[in-house]
């Protein structure tokens, strides 16, 4: 490809509303051009990056047995109304009206319509398992689009949706997905975890969140650089830190003005903020069928001072699981007579549930609020000044350094940017669009589902967070635009320069090298800039100069020195440094 | 690939509403299922044909020069609005409102979002000329979708855009463009005319359908088999048919009871329908400002008994550009004394403007209604009977036979399936969305624009309609789902068999041939019976029988007979066979 025959449009400036490095980067490089908030259009140097992420997404998932086929875009509501999605998804779904008054949704994933597929089309037990996937454009529609295409409103991702006759071939399904994303991501160049994520209601292990690594990801990963256990914050089991030591304090009501949080405490009283415990008040309220509260209860959950509570774990806990809120104040007031900030579990003014965090389960001697504005007791123990919390439970964020639940290490914490997502969906779909199949006895039995996406365009917002430096974009070779560029010193003056450039050019092109010969005529400086912020991995300069010693510089995109070598053997060298 | 590995879905019966047979080869072969009217879902075997289309489109583009984009399916209306087509635009645009009230369009063509990228970055005359493209998917909201793919509502379309200095630069794009469809349908491997067309109110001969030909088309094309003329037919030339003798008759008025249509009349009368002339009555309504009626104009256009009024080509005669409609019954009998049946133009109670077809007008001793009911008169002769025309104008189809109006043989006419159509668009988008480039004079300029389309998804069900038999579709290679089947005999149960179809799968597919295995194990007339359906072009058949001779055969789609050929020769018989 020659720079004549492609649109380079790069810009020196970002616009104002790019506020992540990615966005700002795509913006100047010209991959990306704004139609509206969260839409935008692929420019020319941008769609070649999502062509090579899709192809290697295809070529994976078919050799994963997974088939191809196109769903619409534009669905019929019928579905999504017996699915109860139409209804309970939020205003995310752009729902619309055709111009018979019939509702329709503009498609954010496809799981209605391939169940509605599958239950036509799979009718017995020697049909399946059966994968199908499709790359489609999608719409969310985000109240607050932002961070260029890593949330958009309109974007490109790759869905999948497995049926399986059973649990045992669900699981079979799904570490096929598993393994083909860890290909999939093992080609894009991208470091990247495969963590463990929470399953929702449906409950079991199988749901994996692929991340892309980059400090400024929004997720936290925790892993464990010693074993392959990699969980996202939510799921990341906290294991009791230390055992309960024998009682070595009496308890003492200390004075605490003022000082109404963990750490302000222990600086006052000299101590380390691990031997303080955090108090924090739930309730969950019983109704009748009406709707009314016939019954609150007012739950006391106790972390150390220096965790945090994990809400989606506190979800799971015996008691909460039907949700459950934040107490009023008038609630704290009345239960424990005092103001947040003092509270603890040590003589509560009414009784209340107490559920202690694993690692708070296991202290002695400790701080806590004393139910008495602007005083704390310490030389807490359980069982002599308390009795034994109600429940003891999983119920904070793990911390780095914490002992990995698989008992083989410490575990790390790290940024990740969400970009793909393994999930057994279990019987949810088919029982509720009754897409059954018959088993051996010819009795209907519903399909067990799997569903699995990749971010295609965020792909390349990921890939640019991870990849970038303060010239511009750093592109894994397998996803550039071009894997090469040939920049000729004066294309336009020289016969000889001219005569290499297009040599090189075709050579390259023909051994299958996704070459880009910018044959502009730009000033050098000029040239290499638009190069290295558009993150070509190799650049190869061709000048009047090095031809007069028969040679060209080769120069990765990371590295401070280009490689002088002979003209003859360029085309050989770009070869070897891309891996062809 | 392995039938196994994919997913073959045949039906015996088409559903009731396919009312065409490419609607009814798709859905019985398995390449599209309904999800709603006029949206389909494509299944695997359907998008392996438009994956080949895309791909064949896409090779040529880039070979013109074009370069891919993609823009968005969701837009914004304003930019509409900016070109006036948010209100212009019919039902057919689909209108829908955002989370914050804001409207949008899906859209059916880009040519606002191009525009309003091209103003953006196309700001100097170096940067022109340019030509964008891309394929994707869009929505037109018919009324009545029907017949599968041939006229649904979602539908995918390569759009493409140019960009010129100039109209000398558009015309030349406009001749890229024209050139790559021909390769493109070239390459199709389909049987089509490129057919000038009407250009509507752009004027210029700058307008080219392409049609795929098929009898069950809905357009009539216009050609010259002798020459390389081409036109739709609203757009082809109606040469005088003669010229005009001089009187050979008397006039005189001839009872006709009853007889109101030329040829009940030349019936009648024993005359051959060629001397009859057809009256047709129109008006023109001149408004004032406040949109009332202020003076109507009738008129009375004259075509051959045998002929047909041309709508298009009457909106072009001078007089009737702004718009005319078919008078009404009273302003008809207000100015003929008569009603419809027994009109013509000698004597009318009132005056009206006459206009003659060209035929018309070079008719001498014709016959033509008398204004009086129950009457004509015959040996009408112009001039002597009544004042020369108004106006003489080529206001009819054309029929086959005509003379070619390029002087180089006579007319056909056969039916076509519009699938692509290159069009020169103006300034009519550069204009009202304000795309101006900067000349080399620094003078803001308006670009000149041409587009581009082809319906991809369209083009599967023209391919059918052209190329099917009593069994089912009938590919050709380039566009087929597999350019090959292996159809092992007993594979489940023959170990000969079967190593002898597998190492053929992968000898042709290390070849890079398209090759299905069908390994399903089903009966042989069964699979037969499917892959003629789904209309694989080639098709090899190994059998035990077969392999005692060390023999297989291999049959064309369109052969009544297999050749037997040595197994070790199969492959290269194939790649000769596929041109490969």
């Amino acid at each position: 490809m020659k720079a004549s025959q492609f649109f380079i449009a790069t810009l020196k400036e970002a616009p104002a509303d790019a506020e992540v490095i990615s966005h700002q980067l795509m913006m100047r490089a010209g991959m990306i051009k704004r139609l509206s908030a969260g839409i935008y259009n692929y420019m020319p140097m941008g769609l070649r990056v999502i062509r090579k992420v899709e192809a290697i997404i295809r070529e994976e998932m078919v050799r994963s047995g997974a088939v191809e086929l196109l769903m619409p875009l534009v669905q019929p509501a019928e579905l999504w109304q017996e699915s109860g999605r139409f209804q309970a998804y939020g205003p995310e779904l752009l729902r619309l009206k055709d111009r018979h008054d019939r509702d329709f949704v503009v498609q954010p994933t496809s799981e209605e319509v391939i169940t509605d597929i599958a239950r036509q089309e799979l009718r017995s037990y020697r049909q399946l398992p059966k994968n199908f996937f499709h790359i489609q454009t999608k719409f969310r529609d985000e109240r607050r689009p932002r961070f260029g295409v890593m949330r958009g409103r309109e974007f490109t991702m790759k869905d999948a949706y497995s049926f399986d006759r059973d649990k045992d071939g669900a699981a079979k399904s799904y570490d096929i997905m598993f393994a083909a994303y860890k290909r999939i991501f093992d080609r894009f160049g991208l470091q990247y975890r495969a963590v463990a994520a929470d399953t929702g209601a449906i409950g079991g292990d199988l749901s994996h969140e692929f991340q892309v690594i980059a400090d400024t990801g929004e997720d936290a990963i925790v892993y464990c650089p010693t074993s392959d256990y990699a969980a996202n914050v939510e799921l990341a089991e906290g294991i009791a830190l230390g055992t309960r030591a024998a009682p070595g304090e009496a308890m003492v009501k200390t004075p605490t003005p003022g000082k109404s949080t963990c750490a302000d405490v222990a600086a006052l009283l000299g101590l380390p903020l691990q031997r303080t415990v955090k108090s924090l008040v739930l309730a969950t309220d019983q109704l009748n069928e009406a709707g009314d509260v016939i019954k609150t209860t007012v739950w006391l959950l106790l972390v150390r001072g220096d965790h945090d509570l994990n809400e989606v774990k506190t979800g799971k806990v015996e008691g909460l699981k039907q949700g459950w809120r934040f107490a009023t104040a008038s609630e704290i007031e009345d239960h424990f007579g005092c103001k947040p900030g003092y509270l603890g579990p040590v003589s509560t003014k009414k009784p209340v549930k107490v559920i202690a965090d694993r690692t708070v389960a296991a202290m002695s001697d400790f701080i806590c609020g004393a139910n008495q504005a602007d005083f704390h007791i310490t030389g807490v123990n359980w069982g002599r000044d308390l009795p034994e919390p109600d429940l003891v439970a999983d119920i904070r964020n793990v911390v780095a350094g914490d002992p990995s639940p698989d008992g083989k290490g410490v575990l790390a914490i790290q940024r990740g940017i969400e970009v793909g997502h393994v999930f057994y969906l279990g019987t949810k779909y088919s029982k509720s669009m009754n897409a059954n199949y018959l088993d051996e006895n010819g009795k209907p039995q519903p399909m067990e589902m799997g569903c699995y996406g990749i971010g295609v365009t965020r792909i390349l917002g990921a890939a640019i967070e991870q990849n970038h430096d303060e010239r511009g974009i750093v592109w894994p070779a397998a996803i550039a635009p071009f894997a090469v560029v040939v920049c000729p010193i004066g294309y336009d003056r020289s016969a000889e320069v001219r005569a290499a450039a297009d040599q090189l050019h075709e050579t390259l092109g023909a051994a299958g090298i996704d070459v880009m010969l910018d044959d502009r005529g730009e000033r050098p400086g000029a040239m290499f800039a638009d190069w290295e912020l558009i993150g070509a991995p190799l650049r190869v300069v061709i000048s009047d100069r090095g031809l007069k010693a028969g040679t060209v510089e080769v120069q990765g995109r990371r590295e401070a020195q280009a490689s002088t070598v002979a003209l003859a053997e360029a085309a050989a060298l770009v070869k070897e440094r891309l891996g062809a």
